[in-house]
């Protein structure tokens, strides 16, 4: 009897999974896993007595870390075409680099699509207005500013404040901290796509927090940051990160790039 | 004995049905299949003598359709808030609406997200240049203007061609057919979105096709239509359609819209 | 006094114009204007006799005119990596293509962005039921299918009905014409990007008109059409155009594809 | 002669206005500003001792401070359906709030789109493999969950690790934190949009920082998070968040939403 209820056990289980193969409720909750390509692993970065956002994580590309300025060079005026005259000059002291002496900051390297991370504090002494008050900025790709500025009690055109693609989108909100105090960018961007006739088939795309608060999300950046007319519409492929010198002295530090 | 052996016998069965559910390969054709929300059937419409792209299909509301201007009425300039004058007093002609009078025309009804379809020829007979040459336009809720002009052979600044987004958006090609040929405009809307405080959450992003050529690929609006100025940024919510009457007479027809 | 005349009016012109430099008030139209990049200029098709849809601009590249099927080979299966088996054996009537022979058709050029315009036919005499009726489908870059179906007045899984990305993304509505009619899609499709990790950075994004009506708007398309399982993510470039043989001649004409 | 050299000077002098209004160059850099609407003004969180991340800022609305879980309700399982079955039972130990008892917790409000913050910690001692190891989950709008596990030297399927869509999106890279630290999320999430007929015109949108990197950029979100099976697609409005007992004490801290 033994080897006959073996058998009829076999053949009942046999039909049990005929059956389970083609009824959908068969479907197992292993039917919708995906196994590859598996995520890089990287470390994060911390925070710590001198960052106020987190440090640079293991795949990040450090621009500045306090001790040197040795990613970036000296250039003229705000264009991804303006060719660097010599080794940056600005100061750096405490571990933190000055935006001055008239020339902008370029770094030696070029990006496409990246996460950006970037630290900076408008100065303690309050002078000026508007503008006037603590103006710097980032150009992304060296086309497209994202503005610093001291926007703490100091009201200017909102396409102008801090946490603004300069003259193209507005900030959703405005989290500024105190003068000499330390804020952060992180800054998700996405470089836009032209076609062979030189037509921008898609445009930038920028996502930005400040101080940890979303202030652009997933904004299209339609052309060139200009201070007098409108934005200019020119391919182009990777391009430098420029820090602005407004002629007030703002400091940056822990700045780190993921290129994407 | 036997109590024991059909125990043992449903315990393995059991223990075979419960590999059976962590098995991928149970999956079957039917585990991927979604049975609803089921899209509304439509009927389509179709081409023919007084069509150039198909005619209304079953969903849409024909805002035009060669006999009467009913669902318009004439508006002074191109803004959703600028009072109704009265009867739109533009003529028809052998089924054709034409642009004139000095008024705009404005649909009594206003739209959210939509599909558009219109046609249009700008005059046989070719007078004056640039934007001076068959010259109206299509203002999508009222406030952000996609071009018609006749470009065939007739150079303007890009931004303000035929296919545009009115100083906003260049269109990728320039496929206009030649003065009093009829053109036709397929054009996909999404209005943008406001917050409480007035800021833009997401803005209006259109997709145009140009006699069956796409000229605009789901492209960010970033404010109202200026002739002068910048685009501004106002809160609203659903708007008219408004064409323009630019001193040259443009003739319009099969004009339907789709609320998406 | 002449020479006095002259000097005033200088003054007060070029008085004038410093004022007109500072104010505001005097930006201008012009202001606004953008001159280049110059779209360039194509000839749109026309509709006729031959096409319920227009016929292939100037800048298209013709993929089937009605004369031969030079542009494709017969593979297996529908995947870009499914080898050539040879010329393709599709037979061609009356200046239509007919799926059949059990072979898929492949392009022999591949494509990233595109415009794609295709009609096609399903068979007049109505026979099967689900997807066992006018079944082919059309696999963008060999891996996406854009599903076709005789769905006039046959239901199915409705992320599988004709106008569905299959088994991703329902349509928007159900504009079937009649078996034996001819239907147009008109489709718009930007490829996906991936990063050096494989990963994917940016999905692929699909808009498609069926008979001129939206089915899918801007939709991510997140990974390969599987008939059985989940969408798979693999790193890939350009691709070709598949049409499938699913044992029902759909007929097609008229087809062509514009890179963007 | 002095009346005709008024004269004269008077027409020069709009003659040459005249041309000041056309040329390109009269523009201002004031011309680009834009002064409404307004950002709100809002003050961001710091960091701190009981924080990874910022504290809430001030137009957050707090969901967990430490002190009590007052704004959330036990449920079973993770869907907007289920039914409140009293108060949430979970502990809070040194101002942690862990996941257990085998009830879900969902907040009391509902929201649409967002910014969320959410700070976690998986077991310090290691228990389990894969999926059993650190399980829990946030469910957005109670329906599409972003995955907390602990995927520290542990491999599971892709598409379910920490910082995936469940089912349906994978992580760009995986930097996860040791079992027992505190790791930090920020999400950014904008609802999916529904028509009348309750098709799905668009799709929810998630952006998502995982220790201050970026796992997930604008991803769309197809459907519902199914253990089993399809994601389903069904119109809904504003929802909860629900956080997830998978049996693994996981800790919560510093959980703040930001309405967008």
């Amino acid at each position: 009897m033994k080897k006959v209820t073996t058998t009829l056990f076999l053949s009942l289980c046999a039909m049990s999974l005929a059956m389970a193969q083609t009824q959908p409720a068969k479907q197992t909750p292993e039917s919708s896993e995906i196994w590859e390509p598996v995520p890089p692993v990287i470390t994060p970065g911390t925070t710590g007595p001198n960052a106020s956002g987190i440090s640079a994580p293991s795949d990040a590309i450090v621009l500045f870390d306090g001790k040197n300025s040795d990613a970036w060079v000296a250039a003229r005026g705000y264009s991804p075409d303006s060719p660097s005259i010599g080794r940056l000059e600005w100061p750096i002291t405490d571990g933190i680099l000055y935006s001055t002496k008239g020339s902008s900051a370029r770094t030696k390297q070029e990006f496409g699509d990246f996460q950006l991370h970037i630290e900076f504090k408008t100065p303690e002494k309050v002078e000026g207005n508007g503008q006037g008050r603590g103006n710097s900025g980032i150009f992304l790709q060296g086309r497209y500013e994202l503005q610093v500025l001291d926007n703490y009690n100091n009201a200017t055109y909102v396409n102008g404040m801090v946490g603004s693609i300069y003259k193209q989108a507005i900030p959703l909100v405005n989290p500024s901290r105190k003068p000499g105090e330390w804020q952060t960018y992180d800054i998700i961007y996405n470089q836009p796509k032209f076609n062979k006739a030189g037509m921008m088939m898609e445009p930038a795309y920028v996502t930005v927090l400040l101080n940890g608060i979303l202030v652009q999300n997933h904004v299209a950046i339609r052309g060139t940051t200009e201070y007098i007319g409108y934005p200019k519409v020119k391919a182009h492929d990777k391009g430098p990160l420029i820090l602005q010198d407004h002629g007030n002295p703002v400091g940056f530090r822990n700045i780190w790039i993921r290129e994407l």
